[in-house]
C-alpha cells in the first residue's frame, strides 16, 4: 500500500465504527498483487474490506456501516426519524459528496489540479459548509455512521486543503479527534509497520 | 431540465420502486431555478428528489430507496443474507460504480472525450462484466433494489456506447423492459410534457 494511502484505507471506517460502539473484532489482510486470484470471489471490485459476520459476508464499506449500525444503537437511533437522517446522510457522504471528492482528487494527484470537476467540488463543500455552520453533527443531532463517513470523506488533505471552510474543518477535527477514531487509526498504522505479522511481506499489507 | 436529462432525472428511481412494489405515489414537482430558495431546506446539494412518507422525509434517491426496500419485500428479501446481498450491491451502484460512471460521463460532455477516468471506468465495467456473465440480478438471485441501481447507473447512453460488454448489455435491457421501468419513466416524460400541470411553467418542471 502505498505511503500515502495508510491511514486511509477503509477497513478503517470499520475498525472506527467497531471501536465506537465497543464491538470486537479481528482483522485479516489480502496481498495487494494477488487479489485478481484469491480476492475477487469475495469482492468483485478487488477493493478491501470485506467484513464477516456470522453468516454473513458483507463488501463495501457503507454497506459493512450500515450493518454495523444496525447492531449499536451507538452508531444509528432506533426511532424511525432519527434512523432516516442517519440513512439519508449516509448515503449522502458515500453518493453525493464521494461522488465528486474522490474523483476530483484523483484527477488532482494525476497532475490535473485545476481539473473540470472543481467547480462541482466547491458547490458542493459550500453546501455542506452551511449545513455544518449551523449543527454540531450531520444526522440525528448525535455522532452516527453518516457523521463518520462525511468525515472521512472530507478528511483526504487535497479536500481540507482545497479552500476555507471553518465549520468543515472544525468539523473534521472533530470527529478525528475523536479515541475510537485515533485508536483505530492506530490499529491500522501498527499493521504497516508489523509489515510481516500476518504472514504477508512487508510492504505488501492491507 | 435539459432534453437530455428528461428520462434519467432520479424521481424515476422513487417511481420505479414504488411500481415494483406496488405502493401508491403521488409527485410534486420544485422548480429548478428557485432551488435555492425554495427547496435547500429540504434537499441540502439543492437536488431532487426527496421521499414523503408519513413523519418522514427523506433526501438522497439511494436511501429512499433503502427505505422503501424495507416496505415491501418485492425490493429486498427478509432473509439476513439476502438482506446483507441487497444492501452490499445497492451501495456497490451507489459508490463504487456511481463514483466513476457520473464524472466519467461529466467530463465526457464537456468535451474530455478520453479522459483520465477512462482506465478507471474500464476496470469497473470489466469487473462487473464477469459478475454478469454469471447471474441474471446482482444480488439475492432476483430483482431488488440493488439490482434496479446498478441498471440505472449503467443504462447512461454514453456508458452503454463506451464498449461492448453483452453481459451488461444484456442486463440493462432486461432491467428498463420491466413494466414498472417503463411505467415510471413514461410518468416522467409525461410530466414534461405537459409542462405546466402542476403550475410549473412548461420548460421548467422537474
Amino acid at each position: 500500500m502505498p505511503e500515502g494511502s495508510r491511514g486511509f484505507v477503509r477497513d478503517l471506517r470499520l475498525r472506527w465504527a467497531c471501536e465506537e460502539a465497543g464491538l470486537s473484532y479481528a482483522v485479516a489482510t489480502v496481498p495487494v498483487d494477488d487479489r485478481a486470484i484469491n480476492h475477487l470471489d469475495r469482492q468483485p471490485f478487488g477493493q478491501i474490506p470485506c467484513l464477516n459476520d456470522g453468516e454473513l459476508e458483507i463488501f463495501e464499506s457503507g454497506a459493512c456501516l450500515l450493518h454495523l449500525a444496525r447492531k449499536s444503537e451507538k452508531l444509528m437511533p432506533r426511532d424511525p426519524v432519527g434512523e432516516a437522517d442517519t440513512l439519508q446522510w449516509t448515503i449522502a457522504a458515500l453518493n453525493s459528496m464521494a461522488m465528486v471528492t474522490v474523483p476530483w482528487w484523483f484527477l488532482k494527484i494525476c497532475g490535473d489540479d485545476d481539473n473540470q470537476l472543481t467547480g462541482w467540488l466547491r458547490q458542493r463543500l459550500d453546501h455542506l459548509e452551511k449545513v455544518l455552520s449551523e449543527r454540531e453533527w450531520l444526522a440525528a443531532g448525535r455522532f452516527t455512521v453518516a457523521g463518520q463517513l462525511m468525515a472521512d470523506a472530507l478528511r483526504i488533505s487535497e479536500v481540507r486543503a482545497f479552500s476555507d471552510r471553518p465549520a468543515t474543518e472544525a468539523y473534521v477535527v472533530r470527529a478525528t479527534e475523536r479515541p475510537a477514531f485515533k485508536k483505530a487509526r492506530a490499529g491500522q498504522m501498527a499493521l504497516f509497520e508489523a509489515g510481516d505479522e500476518t504472514g504477508v511481506p512487508p510492504g505488501r499489507p492491507g
